[in-house]
């Protein structure tokens, strides 16, 4: 075996009151992509999208991954990634994740599984650093591990798979740009206690919740008294669609990543289609162009196809 | 029936943390407390301890907390008490928690259970606000509820009942007074997001490992980088009683409520009982009287005896 096709999915990050900690994975969409085994000890990168994708191993989101894979293993051969992105960079849905995800996770199974999950996310941070300036793992530990993911720490990595019941996720993409350096700057450094106690007894609560599949409880733990009230100004229409959302059945959801796109959370599929049908009516006559997505919840993150 | 005998928890809020949410029930120690129905539409204490508690109703925990009971039951009668305190006011393990939860557990049975475990915590608050001048729940919520608890919202009212595996704690209680107002005065008012970050990152790890019995993740998740750096200035030779308990085994711990008590998690009673020893080590040529227990997590919260 010498050749490896892949389906990394998107992810959602910073859930609401799990701000830089708690994402999951979603089924659809996926970036597919092909990793190969090089004689060479270089990396190449082959787009076959029109996103202008760096092709320079070194800048690729995809190439730095699979550098930091390839020195951390010691090998003396080197990966061709062909790479079909499905995920629109720039969408807030952890596009840039997916190309470090997938591409770790296929070279690692050419690698005879020689990494743990784990290590894995550790390696895929050097591709999202390439992406933002900074090794995160919001977006690449749910797309690695699939599901709902926590990340407890980086210094030392610390990533929790958390338990949770079947749901299904909107997503509503308006083709606007939101700059993440922007959206980073906007965070306050100091923020009030009392708020901050808040935040976390509903990050304790959301975890038990999924853990016990209580959606009533799901529902009440998805607030952010911190990050959605300063950052949803750069979303027009944020709170008419998140609060059309809710009146359509939604548990909950807010801004995925640091944006644009908005996530909302329902327990059946059919919740989650009308949820689709109230987010398009409030944008439908906005001037804003967009995209929306119903999809279930991934589970076991990237995935092997023939 | 028209007395009811019971035994109430004594408690463990602000589990490092998970401050002001997240709290538990010890086995032991108790408080005794026999509550009777009476045909005088009024509340008479009677305690059988030496610590001087309030006998005048209005100004005693449980006697505030059955007003609250009586007043919503719209009741034409009233209670009497008589309280063994075992659990010392001031200890920081809810002494007026145990008064209070214990109290209307009582008197909610002798009105045929007609209020709910969340009800009942919300009539204890009225208890807990003349002990400390405030309504909070973080210690009547473990007391009625047992086993470890989340309060994540106090208005309205909102309890969440954990999963947690066998555990043993170990509590150190140095006889020194904290006054709760001072120790309230040393919180900031603002904190750095970063550190509220790695804060509720930790909150949602611990409740995740408790949720699946992951030992090795409790522990990793009990760290708490806003309130015990400040607050443990207050506990003498707190730094040396953790570092000594974590050597013997402990998962970790650390100021029990505002303190002074210490208490230690473990996975069994041998480690816990290791854990006693060293603690007593640390303490004993201190100049400080102090007690040690260990005990299991309560499950169940007050209990009725015949």
């Amino acid at each position: 075996m010498n050749q490896i096709k892949v389906l990394a999915p998107a992810t959602v990050a910073n859930v609401v009151c799990g701000f830089d900690c708690l994402g999951f994975a979603i089924a659809e969409p996926n970036d597919e992509m092909t990793v190969r085994v090089i004689s060479e000890k270089e990396v190449r990168i082959i787009n076959h999208d029109h996103y202008n994708l760096p092709t320079d191993a070194r800048k690729n989101v995809a190439g730095a991954a699979l550098f930091a894979l390839l020195e951390k293993a010691g090998a003396d051969h080197g990966f061709e990634v062909e790479i079909k992105k499905n995920i629109k960079p720039g969408s807030g849905i952890g596009s840039s994740a997916a190309s470090a995800g997938g591409a770790v996770v296929a070279a690692n199974r050419l690698l005879n599984d020689r990494f743990s999950p784990l290590e894995l996310v550790d390696l895929a941070m050097d591709g999202e650093k390439i992406a933002s300036g900074e090794r995160h793992a919001d977006n690449v530990a749910p797309c690695i591990y699939g599901g709902f993911t926590l990340v407890r720490s980086l210094n030392p990595i610390d990533v929790v798979a958390l338990e949770f019941p079947p749901m299904f996720v909107t997503v509503l993409h308006p083709q606007i740009e939101i700059v993440t350096a922007v959206a980073r700057q906007m965070l306050p450094v100091q923020v009030p206690l009392k708020d901050a106690i808040r935040q976390w007894s509903n990050v304790g609560a959301l975890v038990a919740a999924l853990s016990k599949g209580d959606y009533d409880l799901i529902a009440r733990s998805l607030e952010d008294f911190l990050i959605e009230p300063v950052r949803k100004t750069l979303i027009p229409h944020f709170d008419r669609v998140k609060l059309e959302s809710k009146c359509a059945g939604a548990l909950g959801g807010g801004i995925s990543g640091s944006g644009p796109s908005i996530f909302m959370l329902s327990e059946t599929e059919e919740i989650a289609a009308k949820v689709e049908g109230a987010m398009r009516e409030v944008y439908k006559n906005s001037g804003i162009e967009f995209f929306t997505y119903v999809s279930k919840i991934n589970t076991g993150g990237v995935k092997f196809i023939d």
